[in-house]
């Protein structure tokens, strides 16, 4: 294998599918249950996944009446995944908005020892005044200030991280010394958002820094992915649009002098999977018909700004919608949802159905064989590096997804069959990076 | 049994002894072995100890040099050990002064969730300015405003612990309704400190609150715990102090309008354990021998504020030192240390020996016999309701108390042969808390 396919299992409580947890399948209460993760996760190594990968956001986000809303710590699920996994990688999402960089730092650094330098970091900013309601404030951050201060935060965690050379120890019971005090040092990070000290109280870790992941799709979030991210989540719903991404955030990593490989993409897919393409829909079908409208009906008003009743089940959007200016909270998203309706002229209750299923992501119902060769097309085709699986339902579409689509892409030899590297780093082909302090002194010794 | 007695392994790499990695059973290394505290934890397990506990600090404490000073993050620790066992308490430190209660309420109601309801939460305000410093201060706030603060940071986390009933959960998939949207609500905290909007975006957990453990000893730390605390760990050097320690903070309970047995108070031991009496003094002197007194002179004349040539390590200190006014820092230790040396004439030789054991903590040598006795007497003299054991070294500190300490207090019918209960609040006697808000909603019914 020249080059090599990435896939990344996106876990949530029951699926990606809003109306999941009412499959006869799901148990309502596994967001709260740490052995359905571990299962999840084990089926994911069974099937030679790079990581999994959990969303977070400091908020109760949607309605406690609809579905599962409350979740776990993600770095207290990564670790107790991590006990019970041993190869695969383990991705959580953290704010550079509401985390302090010195505990932050530090807790992925924890993970990555404990899990034997298995542990990657989602760069997220944060949107949403609910989110910022919980930390003193009353509103969100302006959007660019939020990017500029996660490009200050991602290098003062970065500084942590080398604040110890990797053969700071020396471990001599005899003379007594334990480790070489000169390797280890404070940063004296002085900036616009922080200030911090150091050094960090954990030694450098396995994997040197956690893997950088970035999800963001706007035109700050695409330039913060090109400087500092080396896995990009992305939702992209058409081959072109994926293709103009993949190209566009190449570029972007070449010209600001990386190795554009060094930048994996991964858009989303939310598979549906039948024994044929007609079970799919079936399937598909069964999620749609589970989403209570109702429900979804006041969340859309509440975003667009209306009464409920403004909105009818079985008509378009109203044509007088508030703009992206006058709306508070996620913009980007709101224009998505509105875009998305108007171009298909999709009835309210249709919408509905469309958003219940990956918010946004692609949702591909079919057989196996189709979803490997979407798969296969879009890696072939310039499109992606690998994919974010979205499973609709969960654990059912993890493990169908495992048993028949990951052995098609093994066969065509887009796959591994066996882990060969035991890091993150190691399983998406990036390298340890070099601890910049140490750089400066070995030319310091070279002068 | 009615009262039974209470035991807290107090666990720290190697041990608690400065130079404890260096005895041949050591593994310099332990501090960032998940392996090594999983097996501590269980030995305690075995020995059917209420809980395991870590200190903290945001902060590189100590000369890298000189001992393993790297500590991986606590509550990655518990969450990982909870994994590996299944009755043991699970203790951390965390500051008031360098968390946001939003995050810090979520990650111990997410390790109450995996470990089924063993976490309990070593509350600190954690003094020294190099914390501050890494967290974008110059300097560590006022000792009154630290307590200020941490009264508040506690009632925040307790009513976003709060904002969920314990049945808000439905689960009707046939009618699609997940939670019942009235049992979670916004906190609208609006204080001195901290501004948060909650719900929690996790649900109550088995425990209601984590235990709240406390350890300062300060006068605002007495009140602090006497308010909040159900455990409270200490240094106590002599029958007398304790019993003093244990009266005056039962009474600030009972003022305070709480039951006194509701605030468990565990003063620290460093136990070690001989064949014989000699056999433990000769134990003793090995770690002692193996303090690195030049070290320690260093850090001593920092502490003092004085040229390391103004200290001869075979005279005792000077007498021209400055006041606890005038130094910078942790001034409750600076002068426990001036008054142990001044009282008993110490060297700086013979004073550094003496606190490279246990910090200022009460050090036993003694046999298996001697230890249950002193255990006994202080527990039945109004002195403790329990011990925080503190061995000198690990592993084999602890499990010779396991092995040969606990079968004496068992078969004085002072400590549990098995568990009885399978959450922490079980196992200290403490009844899990009220929720404010359920409480307030069913008064409101009753009216």
């Amino acid at each position: 294998m020249s080059r090599t396919l990435h896939l990344n299992a996106f876990l949530m409580s029951t699926g990606h599918h809003e109306a999941s947890w009412r499959l006869p399948e799901s148990d309502p209460l596994a967001h709260l249950d740490i052995e359905h993760y571990i299962r999840l996760a084990q089926t994911a190594e069974r099937g030679r996944f790079d990581s999994i990968f959990f969303a977070d956001s400091p908020v109760l986000q949607g309605d406690p009446g609809r579905r599962p809303v409350g979740k776990l710590e993600p770095t207290i699920l990564l670790t107790a995944i991590a006990l019970r996994t041993s190869r695969i990688g383990l991705v959580a999402t953290a704010s550079t908005s509401y985390n302090d960089p010195y505990n932050l730092a530090r807790r992925f650094a924890s993970v990555d020892w404990v899990s034997g330098g298995r542990v990657g970091w989602n760069i997220v900013t944060t949107a949403g005044a609910d989110a910022a309601r919980n930390f003193g404030l009353d509103d969100v951050p302006d959007h660019r200030l939020r990017y500029e201060k996660a490009a200050e935060f991602v290098d003062v965690a970065t500084k942590l991280w080398d604040s110890w050379d990797d053969d700071a120890y020396i471990g001599d019971k005899e003379l007594g010394i334990h480790s070489d005090s000169d390797k280890v040092r404070e940063i004296n990070h002085v900036g616009e958002f922080f200030r911090v000290a150091g050094p960090l109280n954990v030694p450098r870790s396995p994997q040197g820094y956690p893997v950088l992941v970035q999800a963001g799709s706007s035109d700050d979030g695409k330039g913060f992915a090109a400087r500092y991210a080396e896995a990009v989540f992305t939702a992209q719903r058409t081959l072109e649009d994926g293709r103009q991404f993949y190209a566009d955030l190449k570029d972007r990593a070449r010209r600001l002098g990386r190795d554009p490989d060094t930048v994996k993409i991964l858009p989303g897919i939310v598979p549906v999977i039948g024994d044929t393409e007609a079970h799919a829909r079936e399937l598909d079908d069964q999620l749609t018909n589970l989403i209570r409208p109702e429900f979804q009906r006041r969340a859309l008003a509440e975003r667009f700004n209306l009464p409920v009743e403004a909105l009818d089940l079985d008509s378009e959007l109203p044509a007088d919608l508030p703009t992206e200016e006058e709306i508070q909270g996620a913009k980007s998203r709101f224009t998505l949802i509105v875009d998305l309706a108007r171009r298909e002229r999709l009835t309210v209750r249709q919408l509905i159905a469309r958003l219940g299923g990956g918010r946004g992501h692609r949702t591909f119902a079919g057989t196996a064989e189709q979803v490997a060769d979407t798969i296969a097309e879009w890696f072939t085709d310039g499109a992606a590096d690998g994919f974010n699986v979205m499973p609709a339902a969960l654990p059912s579409g993890l493990d169908i997804f495992v048993d028949r689509v990951v052995p098609i892409l093994q066969e065509r030899g887009l796959f591994r069959t066996e882990y060969t590297e035991s890091t993150l780093r190691g399983h998406y082909g990036l390298a340890r990076p070099e601890n910049r302090y140490r750089v400066a002194a070995d030319a310091a010794i070279a002068q």
